[in-house]
C-alpha cells in the first residue's frame, strides 16, 4: 500500500531569525499560505489516509510538530541524531516494513513549495504505480523553468524507451552546476531539476542500501530486530551514533541501475533562502513584498516581513528584512545564503536564546 | 552683560525615528554622551549663570525642555510657531532688552556638538568683549577640516585689519558649495564654516533687523510693549502668524556692514544627519559603530542604533540602522538626509504615533 514519509528533520538555518532549533523551517509559515509541512500534509491527504502518513523528525522538533495543525494524527519516527537522507529514508523503510511488506514509500521533504497541487499527485500516483511490482527507484524531476545553479539536475535517458507517460530512464544525476553549465542544461531540454521526492517500495529502497551501503544495512537490520522492544530507542541511537551521515542521492541513486525519473510539469521550489521567499511571495509594483508594518521610501525589490514594529527603508534595493519579534535580520537578497554564517557567530557566542 | 540664548526649536525630521515631535533632535543623545541641549548648557555654564541662559523653544517641546536634567533653571522664550532664526533672534532680544538694555547674546543652536570647550568659551569670551561697546556682529567661524558640501562658508576679508587677534572683518557669506567650489574654499584657506553661533548687543541686533526687515522690526515693538501684560502671548501669536519666517544669516548677516567672523579652532560639528553620527561615534576595527544588541557578519562601517532587541546585520556595509522601541530605520550612509522624505511620507498616512 501507498505510504508517505515525510522528512521533517531539518533545521533550515538559512531562516534565521524565524528559524530556530525548536521552530525549524517547515514549521514556518514563510510564504503566508499556512506552514510547510502544513502544506506538504495537505498536499498528499487525497492520495494517503491518516494512519499511512509518516513524518521522520527529531526528539526536539517532534513536539512543535505534533502541535502543529495537520500533524496530530501522523505516526512520527524519531531520528536519534541527523545522518542526512540516507538513513533517515532507511530507517523509514524498516518502520514501514513491519507492518506492511507491501508498502510503497512517498519520500517527500517536508520543506517544498508546490503548485498544481493536482498534477502533483497524479506523477506520484503514475510513480506509485510503476513501482508497485517493479525494483525501480523513481524521482521526481521538475522541468526547468530558468538555469538554476542552486539545484541539482537529473538527465533524462533519450534513447531508452520511457517506462510510462512521462516517466524515463536516468541517463546521470549532476550535482548544483555553475552558470554555463546550467545554461546548457537548460537549453538541452534533457535536463530536469532534482526536486529529491522520490517514489519505491520500501524492500526495493532496502536492497539497494544493502548494495551500496552495506554498513547502513547491517545496522538498520539491527534496528529492525529492536523495534518494538523496550531497546528500540538505545539501539537505533547506537546505530546512529555509530554510522556517518549521507544522502540518498550520493550513497544510493548514483549508482543504481534501474532509476526513472518523472517529468513533473507542476510549479515546485525547495524555498531554500529569504532571496526565493521574495521570489515567491506577492510584490508590488516596486517588487516590494511587505508584511506587518512597513514602509519603504525610494526602493525596490525588498522583502520586509515586519510584525508590530514599524520597519521603514528608505533608499535601499534589494534587502531582505525579517523581525522575529526578539531579533531582527539585514541582509543584501543575493547574500541570503550568509545567514548561515550568522547564525554560526551565534551558536559560537554562545548566545542561545537566539538559536 | 552676557546672555546665552538657545535655539531649540528645530524638530530635527532626520533623526527619525529617535526624533519626533515632542523629542527633537536636541532632547536626543544620539552621541552617548548626554542630550546636545544638556551638552550645550554644560558648555556655557561657566561663562553665563543659570539666570542669564535663555532657551527659545515652542510649546510643544518646552515640556520636555523643562524635564531634561541641566534645563530646569533656564528662563524659556516661546515662539508661537516656527519662523526661522530672525523671528527668534528678534524675540529674544526683546526678553533680553527688557531686563538689561545692555544685553549681549551669545547665540547658540541646541544641537550641535563641539569639543575643546574651553577654546569655545575663549571665542566666545573674545567676541563678547569685542561687541560689548561695538555696533559689530559677530560670527564664530570653524576652521575647516574637509571640503564639506553640506555647510555654509564665510570668507575671511584678508585685506582689512583684524578686528582683535583671531577676530576678522567678513567679506561675503557663501550658501552650502557644490564639491567643486567647496575644494576651492578649503584650499584658499581665506573661507570658514558657518557655524550659526553668533554674539552681539541686543538692541545692535534689533538695530539690523530694523534696517534690514522692517516689518518684523515693527512687530517685535508691538511684542515689546505687551511684554508682561495679559495680552502677551496672543500678541507674539498674532505677529508670528502674520509674518514670514526668514533666517538670520538671508535676512541679516548677508546685508549688514559691520560683520566679523572668529576664526574658531575647535572641532564642531552640527551633528545633521545619521552619516555624521556614525563619523563622530567610535567605530571598530571594521568601522561599524554599534550600540546596543547588534551583530554584523562581514559588514564594514555601519551604525546600528539597537535596543533589546537583536539586530543582526550579515553582508552589508555602509548603513544606518536605528531602533526606537516602536520603529526601526534602515537607510544607507550617504542616503541619511532621505530620511526626511520618510517622515513626510508618514505625516501624509496620518501614522501621527510614529511623528
Amino acid at each position: 500500500m501507498l505510504h508517505a514519509v515525510i522528512m521533517a528533520g531539518g533545521i533550515g538555518a538559512r531562516f534565521w531569525p524565524l528559524s530556530r532549533r525548536r521552530k525549524p523551517k517547515q514549521l514556518l509559515d514563510l510564504l503566508g499560505e499556512g506552514t510547510l509541512l502544513d502544506q506538504t500534509l495537505q498536499r498528499i491527504a487525497p492520495l494517503i489516509p491518516p494512519e499511512r502518513r509518516w513524518i521522520v523528525t527529531n526528539q526536539e522538533q517532534m513536539e512543535m510538530i505534533r502541535d502543529s495543525a495537520s500533524a496530530p494524527e501522523v505516526s512520527v519516527i524519531l531520528e536519534p541524531m541527523g545522518r542526512n537522507t540516507a538513513p533517515a529514508i532507511g530507517l523509514a523503510a524498516v518502520h514501514l516494513l513491519r507492518y506492511d511488506p507491501d508498502a510503497v514509500m512517498l519520500v517527500l521533504p517536508a520543506d517544498h513549495r508546490i503548485q498544481n497541487n493536482d498534477a502533483f499527485r497524479q506523477c506520484l500516483q503514475a510513480a506509485a504505480d510503476l513501482v508497485a511490482d517493479s525494483d525501480t527507484l523513481v524521482t521526481i524531476g521538475i522541468e526547468p523553468t530558468r538555469p538554476e545553479t542552486g539545484y541539482g539536475y537529473i538527465q533524462i535517458d533519450r534513447l531508452a524507451k520511457p517506462l510510462a507517460e512521462n516517466i524515463y530512464r536516468v541517463k546521470t544525476f549532476a550535482e548544483k552546476p555553475n552558470l554555463e553549465v546550467a545554461r546548457r542544461f537548460f537549453e538541452s531540454g534533457e535536463f530536469v531539476w532534482n526536486s529529491g521526492i522520490f517514489v519505491w517500495r520500501a524492500d526495493v529502497i532496502m536492497q539497494q542500501i544493502s548494495d551500496h551501503l552495506p554498513q547502513w544495512y547491517s545496522g538498520l537490520q539491527e534496528i529492525a530486530v529492536a523495534l518494538g522492544t523496550p531497546s528500540e530507542d538505545a539501539v537505533t541511537r547506537r546505530i546512529f551514533s555509530a554510522l556517518k551521515g549521507i544522502s540518498i542521492d550520493y550513497g544510493v541513486m548514483e549508482h543504481a541501475t534501474r532509476v526513472a525519473v518523472v517529468r513533473g510539469t507542476f510549479q515546485w521550489s525547495d524555498v531554500g533562502s529569504w532571496d526565493e521567499v521574495w521570489r515567491l511571495v506577492a510584490q508590488d509594483e516596486n517588487g516590494n513584498a511587505l508584511r506587518g508594518n512597513a514602509q519603504v521610501v525610494e526602493g525596490r525589490n525588498n522583502l520586509i516581513l515586519a510584525g508590530d514594529k514599524l520597519i521603514a527603508v528608505v533608499g535601499m534595493n534589494d534587502l531582505i528584512v525579517v523581525d522575529s519579534g526578539d531579533a531582527l535580520l539585514i541582509c543584501p537578497r543575493e547574500g541570503s545564503q550568509q545567514v548561515r554564517a550568522l547564525v554560526d557567530k551565534l551558536e559560537k557566542e554562545g548566545l542561545d536564546p537566539y538559536l
